[in-house]
């Protein structure tokens, strides 16, 4: 057993991030990376099996990362459920323009070319996402249950459908850099559920 | 000047296409695709300067097929504007679900690595996802003259947003395959435009 918070190995998560959300899971030159950790490449199979064991890690590490994040905004009770939703896509949506046009969501990098990974990886970015969904569903509920959504909602399409958007929001924003894609996101995709702003 | 209709170009054109929307930009190999192609690396650029040449007439090819087959869709005058909308999202959604996992949409996996590309390469992306919002907007103006849609509709917008949820749809789809996406992308995304079925 590796231990999963080893210096070197934290560098090479951390390059390898960069790396796939600029250049997708084939673009990436595992000798770049190692290159710029100064790391040798023995070190590397010491820590991954292979460059898609080295992509799941970083997966991991991205996704705990966003959990840690921006996952306390949608548990933060002090805030009413939508108004939590309005500022969780506010403060992503935020990041990925800042770091526009060299940034992008990993999970949409890397389910692009997901048919040429294996079942497992694949069945992963899958899972990545239904998790996701669960989380935004979730919150749907509760909106739900304070009179904010339409008693009617299907939270779990509608949960899908905000991620749906907000991943080609990002992919738009990668050809044109157009800011105001978050604004088209928030105000198309958000507003219409929050019976307070469709109302308004 | 080369003739673009050899048909040893469009050979190359057509493997081309199904590799990049499996294995995007950066995973395509060149060898595999002359093999496949049988055709002698040689002549390979004889038709195309680079890889990136070669990648930009793929999509050249790509688009042109889909404004002759879809594109007649959006102006057929014998459907409602708001009719021609959902059939063509329609054929072009149950074209990649037929294809799935295998498929998707060249203009998305192009996009995913597009910071990685030329200035040029990025500029002719954000082309093709400009005129394709702008033949979306005028079928919305055309609905809301036809009182499909809302008088008040910011069209360019919608259009943009249509685009948006339908290439997130379709990153979804590539990781989990799982149909009901479309039908998400229907109800959710080009329903309520439609001022008939949001009020029904």
């Amino acid at each position: 057993m590796i231990a999963k918070d080893n210096p070197t190995r934290d560098r090479l998560i951390a390059i390898g991030l960069k790396s796939l959300v600029l250049h997708g899971f084939e673009g990436v030159g595992l000798n770049a990376i190692l290159h710029a950790a100064g790391v040798p490449k023995g070190s590397f199979y010491y820590f991954f099996k292979s460059k898609e064991d080295f992509a799941r890690a970083v997966l991991d590490a991205y996704e705990r990362r966003a959990d840690e994040q921006q996952g306390a905004i949608l548990k933060d009770t002090s805030r009413s459920p939508m108004k939590r939703l309005h500022d969780y896509f506010d403060v992503i949506g935020r990041g990925h323009l800042a770091e526009a046009p060299l940034g992008g969501c990993l999970f949409g990098v890397l389910s692009q070319t997901a048919a040429a990974r294996s079942p497992e990886f694949k069945a992963r970015l899958a899972q990545v996402f239904s998790t996701w969904e669960a989380e935004l569903a979730q919150l749907l509920e509760e909106a739900k249950s304070a009179g904010e959504v339409d008693i009617g909602l299907d939270t779990r399409e509608a949960a899908a459908f905000l991620i749906d958007s907000f991943e080609g929001m990002l992919v738009r924003l990668k050809v044109d850099g157009d800011p105001s894609a978050l604004r088209r996101f928030k105000r198309m995709a958000l507003d219409p559920l929050d019976l307070r702003r469709s109302a308004g």
